[in-house]
């Protein structure tokens, strides 16, 4: 059975809260919840967490070296600022994917720049919520390889 | 029932061709039948089509304006270099997913660059033929929603 | 009597279908019908023309060499990205005027880069499909200098 | 009856007196006339002016609010400098032309900015004096609208 | 017996029928028959095409691999532009000599930039259609390392 | 009653011990005296906070939505780099002002970029501690409109 | 007593008569009757003048030298391109706070650049009219300190 | 004999006013005797002049053209920035030298930039009010040659 | 007896876990070990400290002021993107050795800019573990001058 | 009979030595040898040094002025830096090709850059010890045109 | 007496010889006379040197130090590549006036770099010959300061 | 017994003599005669040398090859501006140490540059003349590993 790692930046925690009536109003606690509840179809075992502080997500990257099959990094605005977890994700050796609700590629310039990107298998961005559990069947069919 | 339309540029046809023995054999075809064997599962009608022509390409884009419910395009170089494929998508106002083979943000710095991008609903790349089937699932999940 | 090409470049051929609302309802056709009335009211004959193909813009303008006394030329987002369309007009030694409906400097930084106003006669843009009939009397009045 | 302002920026004064032989005898009086003559035949009443000094023309501008239905304006090299010119444009809230007898984009490259066509509603470059008609024509067909 | 293909991108169609008493009369013609009289001489069999259209040189290209030993290609103003190009040559696993009639590191600053070069065998440029011939002679030896 | 919370980022709580002959002596625990002095002078309530860690920051700036009226944020050295604290800025959303000690666009170039900037109500800096009550009145003035 | 002088740049004297339903309906009148009853307050002398001219900036800055005790200066657009001012600012040896209404931080990439900041003892911006007082304030601490 | 005009631009007025024990106490009075006295042994006439606008030092140059053998501009801070004045020393057809007191190379990245020196003879900077008797110089031998 | 700080940085803590056939088997505790032993040669009292998080290394600097005579610093990829680093360095006014284990100027481009750099008494890197001795010998050195 | 200089910059003197497996064993007495067969074949006399002194390479330059009927300049490194070898060419004013063993621009960003280029005949790369002889042919071609 | 070494970088060896009838027949003797001629009017010693050699140049500066009063270096195209001959001139602690006979900035982009300027006193440009007897009264001005 | 070479380049002959209050008086003789006594410490033959031409360095480098164990080399200015030294470095295939006397990255940004640091084994800057004798033992704990 795969061990996945689903690790989420700052200001995931408030998901759902700020204008949602333009955003929606999924919040991280549905997200956990959708993943969990994917985890169990695809039949993987589930570590689901989110830190605002970047070196709390490199000690987590550290801890899934070893111990998790992947990782499932939605870094948020770390993702453009961080050759720390750029090189945590290198460290740990174990195969993440680049997660984004946005499509950063369409919002402002340095959002376009990803150190996360250099390192991951492949980057998924733009789908919103749904886009875990697209991570999560594009990892599952990376490790089934 | 949604009719899709899955469209690759440049040098695709040559997929599963050159040194298989590390980027394996999969070529065009198999990709199609994959995509059509998923687009059966998913109950949806899907067109695919490969040009090395960015004016064909184009085209192809105008022809599904009003006739398809959303695209998934794997431009492939086209990608960060033309502003007619990127204008084609805007003018065609349906859906579009980016997709590549490759994570392209690993690549040579002049591949970070997309114009499809800024004009996508989201972008998917690095997980081989197998990003064409998240893709379509991608696909699927926007327009059900 | 002065012989004029109108050439237009990518997706100028759904000029009037997107956002009818927003943009106005002005088609490729009724632009050239009304090129035509202005052509006729200056006794100047006119082709027109429109390709998403940069080649085939290529190949038109060339095909211009020795048989046409000036070009308009709408080349769309190949403006921004062609220097091989910038060397056609260079070739073909014919007075040719750039023209976009949109004020392109008002919009995104990659098109205020123009190959094509290198080698241009002169430049309008921002006036929308009355544009092309400026152009046209621009174009004359160079040639009855 | 339409109320329009040309207004020249610095060096214009000069006009057809450098090099006549190379850049033609055309003085900015001659330009003025042929503009007065045109206003007549387009019904409208013309103001025209010139200013070395970017003070002054920005005060011009700020008299046409309110008073003029639209402007021409040949900023001369202050349209590569001047972000205090195209405040003015925005403050005045009038229509605004950006005039050029040379085109631009063909002559150094810090020629190739213009602040001034951030706001203008569209750029007239590289036809000489028979430029400023085809602007006037351009305007009152914008205001005709 | 060697098998070549001599590529011609755009605007080459159009060889000394611009300013011939400046840049010679030589025509694509004649360059043609210069070069199948040198793959006589060289006893090389040999392909001679031109395109204006991207896409129809990618797939001339893509015709090339398995059934070319070596490519010599003039891609004109594709060079500076086209990604497309450059993945072409890498696709089809033929040695390929970058090729232009002028020095274009003498002229313009976006002509030095060279996409093919980054996968070419090597770039001869500056020597007029005597260029064509060298880099047949180039391309042989190589073949017959 | 508003309720303000002033938050301090990196080397703050070092404030008035480096060369006070040079800086002065004002510390921290100075700062935040003189604040709650004003703070009653105002009749607001008032949060002062101090954090070298970003993380705790962006926490510190999630809790005071919905439950602070304004932010004063003297981020320093993270306003040059840090995107996280700009996004948890429009998530709290929380009116913020962006305070520095020092004049930071008299300084080195890198300290002229603020993330923090392009989502803050304004900006005061260079008048040391001074600065905090300004900006404290700018605070409630902008509250009281 | 200390003697102030504030003084505005260009386009400032339409403040208040642009889309005032947007900008608010405060004028450049009413803001220097703000700022008199504020030096009142304060105890201090005060002139108040505005120019469009960058030549007439500088001579007010000059005359400044030796008379006046601080300068508010909201050099609006020529804060981003005037060299100039920041000299006069430095020849005149009064100290200077830097103004603007906006927050130009916020805005085009273009008015992050500040000349003026760069010889400034501080600067305010995001605060409308009251960024004036505010200044005021700044200003008479640091001459009182 | 020869007709010169030395023009300064902004700032110079305030010369030998500020540090005097640093910057050294000549005042631009005392430049202008110096020159006078220079121009009497040269058997030259001489006009001097400063101003801190740029209008007006266009049209001073302006004022030149025909009337003047030589102008020596030293135009301070709007020789980084004014390419109205550049295209007004081009205007005025008068052989034109670049002075400046210090030398300009040894400051800040942004006066490295010379607009006038594109069309002046020659540039001459860093010997102080010397400097004004050497441009003296080369400009009567430039005329004399 | 001088009293030194070593502190790594983020990723420090895996040194010698990854690929160990490649990047040798050293792990952060023989580091240390190395060091303790050295220190002892040396006649020195030593801290080891690492940490994953910029605040908590932020922290042990501040604590060195004061108590420490020297810190090596090997930053790890903090070092290319943190200012907030660079000022507490500046703030503790303890002299600092920057270390890098690999030559960081021989890897990607965005590893060649170091804050900690512009504040560092000086740098080593390239030597791995080895060069930790080394900094320690040169701080040493330094203080005993 | 045409007389030749074959001229060899920096590092060339150990060509062969370096890893002969991956380099190959031609040396530069290996190349100077199939020059000097090629040179009698041809007909041409034939000058060939080489030296890693930048200045010495001038020198040499100097002194084929008015004594050599071409040159083929191998300038290694000093190809990407040195202005003192393009201006040393243009004062020569004998025709020279640029020539390089490998493909220059398939390496690093920085040999992308020839100043060289920018005053040669025209450029060949990449075809090994190859190259020395199609400069000959190309050189011999050019002077007998 | 003062002493005054003139120094002459690459090419200059070559002055008076290329195209004479453009650049005029002044060689590098004729202006060495010229300035021993006008040594001898200023009643100081003089030696002049030429080389094609950084090092060479280097070594002449160093040479100086200590019994030279004052440099006059044209140093070429060395002018905008060498750092070395910068901190030759900081090193050898006399002052150096930077001088040109063309004016480099009208000239190509890349010789408007000085890291020379950095270091020198003044910089004269763009008098021909004459510049170098200019240069000697400046820096006689200079020393008897 | 190790064979080490220790090289410097350009402006280092000077050590010591320049400002000898600020920099110390150590001269270039000094450091060899540190070195020269470390280097019997180390139990290692060394050659010490000093060369102000590029040229002259590549040279020695070159004959280092296979005579030599290391290279120290202090390249001075030339490291931020010689490719030809990096390709030396990397052609005599012997390990290489970069050294400054100062920190270089703590100056100009010119001076952040280098090409040496691109191909040698480690980099050692900012502590004098103390920097040699580590070098001497990272190179030695290098070449005994």
């Amino acid at each position: 059975m795969h061990s996945l790692l689903i690790l989420n930046g700052p200001n995931l925690n408030l998901l759902g809260l700020r204008q949602p009536e333009v955003y929606g109003r999924t919040t991280i606690a549905d997200v956990e919840a959708m993943c969990r509840a994917h985890a169990e179809t695809l039949g993987v075992s589930l570590d689901f967490a989110q830190s605002n502080h970047e070196g709390a997500l490199i000690d987590a990257i550290h801890a899934a070296r070893g111990t998790k099959d992947g990782i499932i990094l939605n870094a948020g605005a770390y993702t453009h600022t961080s050759v720390a977890l750029m090189d945590a994700i290198s460290s740990a050796e174990v195969p993440t994917i680049e997660l984004h609700l946005s499509n950063v590629h369409a919002r402002e310039e340095f959002r376009h720049v990803s150190y996360i990107a250099k390192v991951a298998l492949g980057v998924i961005c733009g789908f919103g919520p749904r886009g875990y559990t697209l991570a999560m069947d594009a990892l599952v069919s990376h490790l089934d390889r």
